[in-house]
């Protein structure tokens, strides 16, 4: 297929929330108790919220910066790309990468809400990850018909209010749902508990896919605190993998056969592998470890209702048929560092140039709209979706990398950076107080 | 290749140790010190040293068991086929296999012999060590020249030690060393500490390969308690990812560019991947990670470097080319759940059947004997190594299952077996005392 003529769906990327994100979506009473930035003397934004710092503004967005920087931390409004917050630079930004649609996660309250679930006022809490919702829902996604696929974030703390909120979401258009990859990482039961079955029969009955996305339960592993942190960036999918086996041997995906879940930023080369293990350890262990697929094998089901998700993959396109040609995503990743933009299509065109153009359409969109149940060609005219018309309304946006400046994760450079360099270097951005 | 043709080299299988191993290896002075096996009232045995019961005479040796009873722990020597620890009986049943040769992990001290880092005294440690070594080297592989592969347990809490015990056992032949995957996880620095340099430099100089087993470092994770043991089960090769990633980017590979690692148990399916990853990571963060390879990629270094082991893996066989040809090796595991004895043969001819002669030596013995540097066609004929003439001596040997009883890991028959389950059985093995 020409570069120009596919159509791209990024079922994952992220939005860092602008400051007037509550404006809108609250009542004059509660609007006191939003979550506000404030501006620190050190000179960076933090979003403050019932008497506390919350943990960065937009981790590891980096987009637009030289390599030498994605090690740096964006501590403010102005070291960030403006199509990291702004929704009509973000589309100025997709047109320029010739993606269509996108789905992005949250930044401040984590990726699956997390924050909220911290909250002591469970009042509080559901109030401000409602008025969220609608915000993303109407105010971001709905600007721009077509061209978001809208997430909503539970209140993981009651699995009925979970239920509530997902139902009172549909009725908005929003079919996506962000969960934790292992609620039991983040103080919560976990994925075994029957604790969540109003959630997933809520998910299940309401055709929401459920995104768990990298990271949202337990921190990826360091294999030691003096490792290079390329150990954890290379290791980034394993979190993945964790979920991927917590899930096909729970009663999760067999009591609830229609529910989808979505392991987002989770790769797709190691799961040919995952599954024949998979298979093998039920061949082979069953008789003592009393596990029933009935006449089903734990990769038949992995493939009905898991939906998979590469940025970049080789060895996982070479085998997509190992893995199932029927819910292989695509993801952009745009403003981490791992984003492929502005460079997306030609490293498609790239990795696809030996697969059929039926096979490029539904790796590139057509599972990610099937799955995440999104109709852009109701908004847009199908010849206007693709990456040669996209990036003709674009020719005027500036995709050149520009340094922002920050604080490099260690001083001495002449040694590898460490995870334990990392960890601390998030950790100093809060040692500064916030008023 | 047709099935009887096929020369098969074991890197991975374990021994039970024979309550006789220390009698001809310390002299009359030590042996009171030596470790013993006693007979406990509810009819275990265990190891008991150094006034403590050490965990399990023969962690998972279940072959021969119906799969019924791979979850029961065998806790006695009555309950073992007779394969595991006696010497002559493990060469029958290598026979019936069709196996060739064996390189056997100990049972008690731990794979890598981390029991004797953690006695107390360590001149009483050292010396029982090296009467380990001796019994194994000398005494279990010495038995039957050309059917073992010796591997050499290091006392691990003084690395110039380790150097010293390398060179001691090079000089009698055996040219293997078990080493932790993780050593930080088992209260030892990490693998990134210039602390182990001189047990890298001795295993360089001398050809020893270092032979990390999965399971040596971090237990395998857990992703809750109360998972099914089917999701431990699944993940056990991710101790290998995480040990793959640790190394390569480690400085241990680049300062001793001729130190070969073999990934034990590990599987091979998820390497390629694995590699696209890592050249990935590098491509895209080096520039603030401060890593570099020179002319090389990490994943050059990896295939020159890392010896990967595979007990059924047909994703991996299929990308073979991508893995590196020259490394991949075969593994039996006798006597754990997941061997293929006494059906090795059928399975790798099945797995084999698309790859073309020269590679099948390769994978199923050639790399074995380099890397691991074994030459037993000079004790046996080559003609009498292949699996047709192995089995043909061992046609009386009863390879039928037979049950050997136990407790199952939980009493309700009705609900999976979990995590939990599991961890809760082994620690019961010890709530008895032991005399």
């Amino acid at each position: 297929m020409l570069l120009d003529d596919m159509i791209l769906v990024s079922v994952d990327d992220h939005v860092v929330e602008p400051a007037d994100l509550f404006t809108h979506h609250l009542s004059a009473a509660w609007k006191s108790r939003a979550p506000r930035v404030v501006r620190k003397k050190d000179g960076s934004d933090v979003w403050f919220f019932e008497g506390q710092q919350v943990p960065s503004i937009a981790l590891h967005a980096v987009v637009g910066r030289p390599r030498e920087e994605y090690g740096m931390e964006s501590t403010n409004f102005e070291q960030l790309r403006p199509g990291t917050w702004n929704v009509h630079e973000r589309i100025r930004d997709m047109n320029a990468n010739g993606v269509l649609a996108s789905l992005c996660f949250p930044s401040f309250p984590g990726c699956c809400g997390a924050l909220w679930s911290k909250t002591r006022d469970k009042g509080v809490a559901l109030t401000m990850l409602r008025a969220y919702n609608d915000w993303h829902i109407d105010e971001w996604s709905g600007a721009y018909p077509g061209r978001f696929i809208p997430v909503a974030l539970p209140p993981l703390w009651d699995p009925k209010g979970m239920a509530d909120e997902i139902r009172r979401v549909a009725k908005k258009g929003c079919h996506a749902i962000s969960f934790s990859e292992n609620p039991e990482k983040i103080g919560l039961p976990s994925l075994h508990a029957e604790h969540w079955d109003p959630f997933w029969s809520a998910c299940s009955d309401e055709g929401a896919i459920v995104c768990m996305h990298v990271g949202t339960g337990a921190a990826t592993a360091y294999t030691a605190m003096d490792s290079p942190v390329d150990v954890m960036l290379t290791l980034q999918p394993i979190n993945s993998v964790n979920c991927a086996a917590d899930l096909l041997w729970s009663r999760v995906l067999r009591k609830f056969p229609r529910l989808r879940i979505a392991l987002c930023e989770g790769g797709i080369g190691w799961v040919p592998h995952f599954l024949e293990r998979a298979d093998y350890v039920y061949e082979h262990h069953r008789a003592w470890t009393r596990q029933s697929f009935g006449a089903k094998r734990p990769s038949d089901v992995f493939r009905e209702q898991i939906v998979t998700c590469f940025v970049d993959d080789p060895i996982g396109i070479a085998n997509r048929h190992a893995i199932g040609i029927d819910s292989i995503t695509w993801e952009c990743n745009y403003p981490h560092a791992g984003t492929t933009w502005p460079r997306s299509p030609e490293q498609l065109a790239q990795l696809l140039r030996d697969v059929p153009d039926t096979e490029v359409d539904q790796i590139t969109h057509g599972n990610a709209l099937r799955h995440f149940r999104l109709d852009p060609f109701a908004h847009v005219a199908v010849e206007r979706c693709r990456v040669g018309a996209l990036r003709a309304q674009a020719r005027d946006v500036d995709v050149s990398v520009s340094s922002k400046g920050g604080k490099a994760p260690s001083a001495d450079r002449t040694k590898p950076v460490t995870s334990q360099d990392v960890v601390r270097q998030l950790a100093s951005a809060f040692a500064t107080p916030a008023e």
